[in-house]
């Protein structure tokens, strides 16, 4: 077996063309299947990019080609020097003859897990064996379409002239109520994992930066395991100074909507694979108070009083009323955390918003509170202790400006994207109240 | 004051020039600095992208603006809806005479840290008070850049056909050696943050995905506490397939070269608030063998045995005979993490390097070990424990390609960057030994 030495792949399997007739290549990849018959062994060639067809017939190739093709297992790690030949009747127009073949890494078998997607498992099969189970066409596709959705999300906040910044995930204290954080050993000191950078990115405001996001891990101990959580997930957040939640829900819907023209028009292969007909929905999206909201609950007959939040049952009852993503505004001062900023005239409503997608809400956002009375006013009235807030209440105190801002869940958002109905579809490797691995 | 209301900033300082004479627009930001002569009053707006002169003769404005003026204290939030006025004995050639002057919010006084930078502070004054400190113009300048960099980064990481991963940063088990691991609560487990996204980069090139990279926080527990390190980093990580360590240093030395290349060309206003003086290193970057640098720190009069680590005595001699960055090769196997790919003729070294800069390490890759059973073996010669690893070591079992990989660390580029003597100073709120707020 080899190290790899000297050779590189020339090229990936979708970068050959009946036309390289006669070229010589390098293709390295998975042995995907393997057929032997007699005189001739076919191999089917995976790579990141889709499959290749290899054929061996003994006539044409070295005895030492032919021997080591014969010994080649599914799912081994080969190297493949060899010429194209155009073929009409090959599935994709050509075939590889090899030249030689060098196993770069053995397989054993029975595979703890099928790669080819003919048989189904269930998915804590499958994240058990996860490296396994992301060769597979589909599961390949959908983190492809990840990573290309967060480079969108990113040029939109590039667009709009927003800094990244690098917030910490270690922190002294359980300031918005401790009941979903992780306590860790910091030397000799407790600390604490972040659940969203908010205290974070408002400083950034009072430090002047006026537009930043930032997009990385928050960390919520939920004892719930549900299809819509995780206990580690990636937050998409953004704060924006001078603004109010318009401003920065107009910022959110560009982001989403550029992400759904940059997809569609840059990974039709992923959604084909996916069997995903994207739609892409036109901004401004829909927009409806909360008191219209439970206006409609009501009207379908689910008992909800004004004040509460929504329940599931009653999102799902939102859900079947409204198409696509829709903005539900101007909630209950008293239902939304204390940063947020209460209307002027009527302090019982407050500036916040959140994003819907049908019945799964992807986005919360607001005004922020930028006055250190209201702030403390606020703080107190949550049951919370202001003397916990240290700098970040400080920071009112000296040139605040109005600000405005949303955290998104990147998995949420791809649950979306993807027609996923298990949020650990779209992690890859997820963590929730059972699992700590792989 | 007010909450904000309809107005919306029109230009920021550096957009407005002297030729838009007589134009109505609308400035926010902060008082940077105002001076109150009799029936005259000057107010020097800043905003993130500059400053910009505010005249508020008694004359030429209602009673109203001309009080609101006086009341402006320094560091209050302010928006100005104002004409734009030639003239050419102004530092901008142009200035702003107020129709209407908004208080957004006051700043208390005194400032517990000036952010005009006459007053020189030490770093711990500064960080305890980072909103401020950031206000100030060098601080800013420096974390634009540090996004601007990221940017970079990616960039060249697409443009080479990586593609974005986010590892989980809660793993359950102390695989790599325990000591620099923070424990957490995980529910009723213990479990650990991770130290690197190594094992799971890996697992990544098992599943098939070639190339990929991930920026994110890493956490390691090490006790002492020095200005070159941090407790919490964020770590720019990649990894790829069918490649050895001589592919991996170039991707790492073009990743380097287009940042310098991207700041030089984009942010040239940036460089000059900080006086930095960039300079393009071309690449490929100088190689010297470990077994060379031994030498030449012998040479130098410092003992050091082959097989041993660079002491820092030794990386301040070796940093004064190298100039920028070079790469230090073919490492003592026995000084690698078992990950690392021994030679295949000479055991005794292995396909590791590090990229220097200068005395200062800024990022250690290798090719890796994709063999099963020589990974055991390292595994159990570092004296860890092979069942420990779960499935990241049933991943070399089913199919895993040689691959390559490095981690920079984004805080230590970015003192190389911004010629810096204290990693602090690129963190906006770092982590350490002593420090977990703000």
């Amino acid at each position: 077996m080899y190290i790899l030495g000297d050779w590189r792949r020339t090229h990936f399997s979708n970068e050959i063309t009946p036309e390289m007739d006669g070229e010589e290549i390098i293709v390295m990849g998975w042995t995907h299947s393997i057929r032997k018959l007699g005189k001739l062994v076919f191999i089917i060639l995976r790579d990141r990019e889709g499959t290749v067809q290899i054929v061996v017939p003994k006539q044409k190739v070295s005895e030492e080609v032919f021997t080591t093709a014969k010994s080649v297992g599914r799912e081994d790690v080969i190297a493949i020097k060899g010429k194209v030949v155009a073929n009409e009747k090959a599935p994709a127009g050509f075939e590889i003859i090899p030249v030689e073949i060098r196993i770069l890494n053995k397989a054993e078998t029975p595979l703890p897990l099928d790669p080819s997607e003919k048989v189904p498992a269930d998915i804590d099969t499958r994240l058990d064996r996860r490296f396994l189970d992301l060769r597979r066409p589909k599961i390949q596709a959908l983190f492809r379409l990840r990573s290309e959705m967060l480079k969108s999300v990113r040029d939109t906040f590039y667009n709009n002239g927003f800094i990244e910044v690098n917030t910490p995930k270690l922190v002294a204290s359980a300031t918005e109520g401790g009941t979903e954080l992780f306590p860790i050993s910091y030397f000799d000191r407790e600390a604490f994992l972040g659940q969203s950078p908010q205290l974070y990115k408002q400083m950034m405001m009072a430090a002047g930066f006026d537009r930043v996001f930032e997009i990385g891990p928050i960390f919520r101990a939920e004892e719930h395991n549900t299809r819509r959580h995780l206990n580690e997930a990636i937050s998409i957040d953004c704060e924006m100074s001078f603004s109010d939640e318009k401003d920065a829900m107009n910022v959110l819907e560009n982001v989403v909507h550029n992400v759904f023209v940059d997809l569609y028009e840059n990974n039709q292969k992923e959604l084909r694979t996916l069997d995903i007909n994207l739609n892409v929905q036109e901004t401004p999206f829909p927009r409806v108070t909360y008191t219209e909201a439970v206006d409609i609950v009501n009207s379908k007959g689910i008992d909800m009083e004004w004040g509460e939040d929504f329940s599931r049952a009653a999102e799902k009852i939102l859900g079947d009323s409204m198409e696509g993503f829709y903005f539900i505004t101007e909630w209950p001062t008293e239902t939304r955390p204390f940063y947020t900023l209460p209307n002027q005239e009527n302090p019982k409503i407050c500036k916040a918003f959140d994003l819907m997608y049908k019945d799964l809400e992807i986005s919360s956002g607001a005004q922020r509170n930028h006055k250190y009375d209201l702030l403390v006013e606020g703080i107190k009235r949550m049951g919370l202790n202001p003397e916990g807030f240290g700098t970040y209440l400080e920071a009112f105190k000296y040139g605040m400006p109005p600000h405005a801002g949303w955290g998104m869940g990147a998995e949420r958002f791809m649950m979306i994207i993807t027609c996923q109905e298990n949020i650990r579809e779209c992690v890859l490797f997820p963590r929730d109240r059972q699992r700590l691995t792989p």
